[in-house]
């Protein structure tokens, strides 16, 4: 039986949903291994009354396509990292989302981009940080997981390799959309900053808030090996050079051989708090279920220190957690069944 | 009482050698709280036949003017976090060791230094990554961390914001030294690499083996509070960008109200492991001793998963622990009386 757990708006009130998908894999062989596959796309302030009907129907549909791509390749007995590559890659292409096509802009105009990906069986991981030029963020990450000894590579090194190791290359004006561009000026115009394209003065300004729209998933394949990867535009205003949670192993992104999760929100909160390893290790040394390990660290640490934000949760046994102490948080599963469950405000499943 | 734990050169004979520190505080005050500084200089194959007396010498005292220079403003009542970044800096500037002023050359035959500092009170962070123009990473760290919003800054970006933040800068020139260069030198040799100056090519080449001589610090302040810091130049021979672990909090650094650790070694495995958090996790959540929790992560996680290096780690009680899985580690600790003690070898206490 595999547990879903989610989060409703009020944090406090966190109730737990179970959901036996006993029935839904009634016409599976007795023999067939679950798989199962989670996503993310970004926790925040996601109401019904900030949100137009087109707007909704444009995100559960990207989410509903994404859980989809992914449920295609571990259905044929795909890997579970393959599922996580190409399940991102969808939600990188799209506008809708803070990663790739969609990243938001640095303080200085510019779009720096964040992922990593990490295989739950091996604990190998690979990550870039501030890349400008790569088209899927989440594809280099794991080319420097598979063909370097590094883990993490940054900035104009990590545009070279992943140029080097063949990826799609793109001009930064590919990052462009008006509506990241607004929301950079807005932030400025707040700030009493000159509009850009000037380069931003380096002052200490306030951070934008939490991002919106990170996108993260998890993989449980048909070998019954877990894999994550997570991957960011950062966040708006941010300073020239900032790397958030989400290229750092253990804070935005962790995996192990009975857990994996894959974090949204604050980033300095979660890379303070190592949000994605404390889930698991919490669930491995405290004997916490996950939807247990995920409401400590997102109502509890999380909560308490003043951050932000959510994380999505998936262990051996094909459980299923997805925690946020936001009003919303774009975010999916699917299992065997193939039938994608997308999600968006804090009181629903 | 504050047991001091290291590791003999053969892991399986680990044993634990406890001393009791009521003697030597005999003549404090029954109200002074303790204070506690430890160190290390790198960890690696540090053996007796490959040192030279006087080599040795000079590592010694450095290490000793180290725990001196943080042991005085922990004496004067000073702040954890002060004494962290005071003792690093003197191991920055010196060019035995592989931070700031020795730091090592990456594949391009440039110095990128990383660096990172957490407050175990307040769980605040600070962190640079890949910068060449700061003569103290140390302290960039810490500028990150209490100057801005953001945990990590990378590149160029890390670089201008050191210089805006006041910090002493120097050419890149500075991090030459004949000893590090003849060592990539070296390096690309055996790789089949023509000479620099010419940039280097980027194809996949073996890493050089474990930094030796990455520093840390961590503090146990008279007010009871912990801090742990980082510096380094990485990897001889890395590739152009690369992130080693410590300017990740979480894997080459960490503090909480507990409990501070600091590593060095490979740091791609310190990574993957989240070694400096997977100590302080294990004695928070499997209530094990300092030392178990240490012995676990580096004789059991670290060296099971093949990867070689040690760790520093400091309680609140004022308990030290020095483990590596190495020949050696440049390493010391220096207590309320202020006698530094310092050890190089693994038949050292």
């Amino acid at each position: 039986m595999t547990t879903i757990s989610t989060t409703p708006r009020r944090p406090g009130a966190a109730a737990l949903l179970t959901i036996a998908l006993t029935a839904a894999c009634a016409g599976q062989a007795a023999e067939a291994p679950p798989t199962v596959l989670v996503i993310h796309g970004g926790a925040g302030t996601i109401t019904r009354t900030e949100m137009t009907a087109e707007r909704e129907a444009a995100y559960r549909a990207k989410l509903t396509e994404a859980l989809e791509t992914g449920h295609q390749i571990l259905a044929a007995g795909g890997a579970g990292l393959d599922a996580v590559e190409a399940t991102i890659r969808v939600m990188e292409d799209s506008p809708l989302f803070n990663a790739g096509k969609g990243a938001v802009f640095t303080a200085a105009g510019r779009n720096e981009l964040d992922a990593s990906i990490m295989d739950g069986a091996s604990g190998k991981a690979g990550a870039v940080a501030g890349v400008t030029t790569v088209k899927n963020p989440i594809s280099a990450a794991r080319a420097v997981m598979e063909k370097t000894w590094h883990v993490l590579l940054a900035a104009d090194g990590a545009d070279a390799f992943a140029a080097q190791a063949g990826l799609e290359t793109v001009e930064p004006g590919y990052f462009f959309t008006q509506r990241r561009w607004d929301a950079l000026q807005k932030r400025r115009t707040g700030d009493g900053l000159e509009p850009l394209p000037a380069p931003a003065a380096a002052a200490r300004t306030s951070p934008a808030g939490p991002a919106y729209g990170t996108v993260g998933a998890l993989a449980l394949d048909a070998k019954g090996q877990l894999a994550a990867g997570t991957s960011t535009g950062g966040m708006t205003n941010k300073r020239y050079g900032r790397v958030g949670d989400s290229p750092i192993i253990g804070a935005g992104t962790w995996a192990d051989q009975r857990c994996a999760t894959s974090g949204t929100g604050e980033g300095e909160y979660f890379i303070r708090l190592g949000v994605a390893r404390d889930v698991c290790a919490r669930l491995a040394y405290l004997e916490l279920s996950l939807a247990e390990a995920a409401d400590q660290v997102i109502h509890g640490a999380l909560s308490k220190a003043g951050g932000t934000g959510g994380v999505i949760a998936l262990d051996a046994g094909g459980n299923v957690a997805m925690r946020f102490n936001t009003e919303g948080m774009y975010r999916g599963w699917i299992g065997t069944d193939g039938v994608a469950h997308v999600s968006i405000y804090g009181d629903e499943e």
